[in-house]
């Protein structure tokens, strides 16, 4: 375990041998924006990436923090979206860096949710080779989750992130206060991550989340403050562990291969939160069917989903077999062959024979977990 | 001192904590391809990126090398020459890639030189965000330069590699074999790379140099492979020791500030080893004006680089100051100031005040080192 906790407020990643960073989570922490980046990633220049939206709601008071800092920042903008995610949209910011002047001593901020951090991540990777990077995330799944792994990436014709490249950044400012203008569906759907983050790593922090429902749903500033750094915790702990996805960080996946391939299906027309809902439901069947996931668990996680306004089956429309067929297509599947990241219980997963984090499933198991929807529960929240 | 010798073909190069890897360097070496590719880097599929000539060149044998030895491999060509280092050259070849199925267990080869190297690279460096590398290089610039040092590149509109990543190959063939093939001025070019590093790091390196001038020009087979051995042991030791070019690493940049805008100034059309021999000599000179670099150096360089047929003036058309204006859009200015690497005689650099490995150098003095041209050596080899 190499994530620790250093004051109430900075949880420290040290991924791999390449030296640490600090994800500093707190209410109002956006205000020490300034002082933070002279300390973690001092540079020349910055540039802040953002989307068109958020560029409006938050830019001029980060505008703002950086001058009043003395620092000189230059606000690059882009089309709100995933679609925005593409080889072109990086060309455009790259070359407006370039025509701006800057340099190998600036440093790359994104500001936003996980498109930005993906955008201007691999914009940051690749600028000169590589320059400084810093993230703000404004969104609940761009907090707990996006910004905590070094992942950057494009989509390209082939699939989404099929372009990329890792790169840790400088520090993470993560401000749950930013959460208070998320629309409601964006929100619900980021719950989803942190939900996952309890079922594979900690069942405490799961019961912390069945307990809190309500406050979860009415964006209590406390309550979401202690779901952002308890999900914060458990992932850099598994990221810090494992930063090239060789191994345990495999379990980050559960709920991904039919969450994506619902997505897929669906031509990502669901917000990805509630794809993964869906995906970890269906998993949490076929891990009970094949034996490793232990007995009433998806019964548990669907009544999770439930009062936390998730949807806990495919929505009713979807061939199950054109699911199945669109596992085939995950970037995840190694020599052709597809594999599930499956919980043991609630809370936990252990490695199967030969220390592997997946496991093989025949696809006639997948389609009965994808076709039984045993739950009243389920049938109540397909409507998505 | 991170590199060594481990038997007589094998350098070994350790760049940074990341682990190391080995450039095998021989004649013949790259018979063993299917053996080495096995053991260093095991692959799923092999996926070999060349330019068409080089394809038609060596393709062929490559091909059979791969398939006699069990590997799954195909062929991705690109059109010759600098041009395609473009992002819709590395984004077709990307696509190409995913359009036959390689997935994160893939492993990518490049063959051929700088281009390819830093074309392949790129891909193989964001491939799924980032998948196994070998360099084949068949250049002699390839050989002793750009397959040492884990950069990758592109081009784009604001100039030359402003894109890339950094990425170790997980092993380098070097089989000076490959010479035979190479057009005379290309090579002659590639041998420019060299004296550089006998410049800046060994002077017993530059006198075998020197005292086999004729025998290199012959492309005399044991003078080549020591040449290219020992170019190779010089680039992987100051590498090793600074694999993100935060220091001394910036020696390598010897001629280069000059060599660049002289590129610059011609519009690519000069190769790049004959500009980087002209500005190694008026580098030297800018040294011995400052006082940084032994009086006499730049005659000797200038004696060395005649006798090898490479040229050691700006060709006399171009004007200074355009050369000086041009070394402002070097990338390596940072913070918007033009820094030279010197050298404090030849085969020596010493870092200055402050530990730095370059100097700052008034345009004046840049500029009377364009315009002096001493020697009457270098007025017979203008003509490139």
């Amino acid at each position: 375990v190499r994530a620790g906790v250093r004051t109430p407020d900075v949880i420290s990643l040290h991924p791999g041998t390449a030296g640490g960073f600090d994800i500093r989570v707190g209410l109002g922490v956006i205000d020490r924006l300034a002082s933070i980046l002279k300390e973690e990633a001092p540079a020349h220049r910055y540039a802040v990436i953002a989307d068109r939206n958020v560029a409006e709601l938050h830019g001029s008071r980060i505008g703002r923090l950086l001058e009043t800092g003395g620092l000189d920042a230059e606000f690059f903008d882009f089309t709100p979206g995933e679609a925005s995610k593409t080889r072109a949209v990086w060309a455009t910011l790259t070359d407006a860096l370039l025509e701006h002047g800057f340099g190998r001593d600036c440093c790359i901020i994104s500001l936003g949710g996980g498109v930005a951090g993906d955008l201007a991540g691999f914009v940051a990777a690749t600028f000169m080779r590589g320059v400084a990077f810093v993230q703000i995330p404004t969104s609940l799944l761009a907090m707990i989750d996006a910004s905590i792994g070094g992942k950057t990436g494009l989509d390209v014709p082939g699939g989404k992130n099929l372009v990329g490249a890792f790169l840790q950044p400088r520090v993470v400012l993560t401000d749950p206060s930013f959460l208070a203008t998320l629309p409601e569906r964006e929100f619900t759907a980021g719950v989803a991550e942190a939900v996952k983050h309890g079922m594979i790593a900690s069942e405490r922090y799961l019961e912390e989340i069945e307990a809190n429902t309500d406050s979860i749903r009415r964006r209590d500033e406390r309550t979401i403050l202690e779901l952002v750094r308890g999900s914060v915790r458990i992932k850099s702990e598994i990221v810090g562990d494992d930063v090239l996805e060789a191994g345990r960080r495999a379990i980050l996946n559960f709920g991904h291969t039919i969450g994506h391939a619902i997505e897929h299906v669906l031509d990502y027309t669901l917000p990805h939160g509630f794809a993964v809902a869906m995906g970890m439901v269906v998993e949490s069947g076929i891990g009970e069917t094949v034996g490793i996931t232990a007995p009433g668990t998806r019964r548990r996680l669907e009544a999770a989903l439930h009062r936390l306004g998730l949807p806990t089956a495919a929505p009713p429309g979807i061939d199950a077999q054109s699911i199945v067929a669109a596992t085939g297509m995950d970037k995840k599947a190694r020599a052709s062959r597809v594999r599930y990241a499956l919980v043991s219980s609630a809370g936990s997963c252990r490695p199967g024979t030969a220390g592997r984090w997946t496991v093989e499933v025949p696809d006639a198991v997948v389609l009965d977990a994808l076709r039984n929807r045993p739950a009243p529960v389920s049938q109540e929240t397909t409507d998505v």
